[in-house]
């Protein structure tokens, strides 16, 4: 079989790996505006209809994506720990989140175009292929986020546009 | 260069096109889940923090779906129209749902694994990737789904599963 160039490997996608990984780093810059948006108090406890605060859905995106792909990538199975110690400290969070993105950067140029499609048994129970697990982790960043832009505007606060990646 | 099986294109893609037709009908399926957890009256009414009611944007996703892969597959220029008229009839809004359904099934059968990486500018103004422009329809689904979350808590409305597909 001849070595495709990179050029025609993406042609030849309906999404290519450097296209996916841009469109998830996309989706996470916007999710690092809406952290930036919120003043620190109502990031850590507002909450609607007995919600989780959007500090709490952060925790669980920040716990699923580096470990998730570690596994993804590595193969070494991790339990899933959602709760991580803020202490109610905003910076903490984006440092976090920034320490994530570059992360996810070096873990992505690890992963070739042939495991996309492998079955996977993330955190030892959510059964897929790798890019399902993919797209769980950018679609359940979405929907968490979505759920903050009424927070944010139940505070009186304008969202970020959500269209601006 | 030689005609691959189906198989071969899902191995050698990141996402194939069947699959992301199952991925994207498969949130459609959990909005219309969304969309019948709402009491009539709510859907049309409820609002939090000067927000649009879930109808109005349900309208927008119907007005974005089929008009914009219309666009895609046929390439006619169209306006974006996203004022559908319900008649305050949720039932309504449920057969334009499976219409939809429907018509993208059909028009997605048209779209060749050759077309996602072209360009387009939707509705005259959106440019980007076909796939992009694809990804946007289900990203922006998925955005005020998880605001209609919200909007469901608020009311004390346990809303689907997220997960459920």
């Amino acid at each position: 079989m001849e070595k495709t160039t990179t050029t025609q490997q993406t042609m030849d996608q309906v999404i290519s790996p450097a296209q996916l990984l841009e469109h998830w780093q996309g989706h996470r810059g916007l999710t690092r505006r809406v952290i930036e948006a919120f003043p620190e108090k109502e990031f850590f406890n507002h909450s609607i209809g007995g919600m989780r605060p959007f500090s709490e859905m952060v925790s669980e995106l920040l716990a699923i994506a580096v470990p998730g792909l570690r596994e993804i990538v590595g193969g070494k199975t991790t339990e899933l720990e959602e709760k991580i110690d803020f202490g109610n400290d905003k910076s903490k969070v984006l440092q976090l989140w920034d320490e994530s993105t570059e992360e996810i950067n070096q873990l992505w140029s690890q992963l070739g175009l042939e495991h996309f499609q492998e079955y996977i048994k993330l955190f030892g129970q959510y059964e897929g292929t790798v890019q399902s697990s993919i797209f769980y982790f950018i679609d359940n960043e979405i929907h968490h986020r979505g759920q903050a832009y009424v927070y944010l505007r139940s505070l009186n606060i304008e969202p970020p546009f959500f269209y601006e990646r």
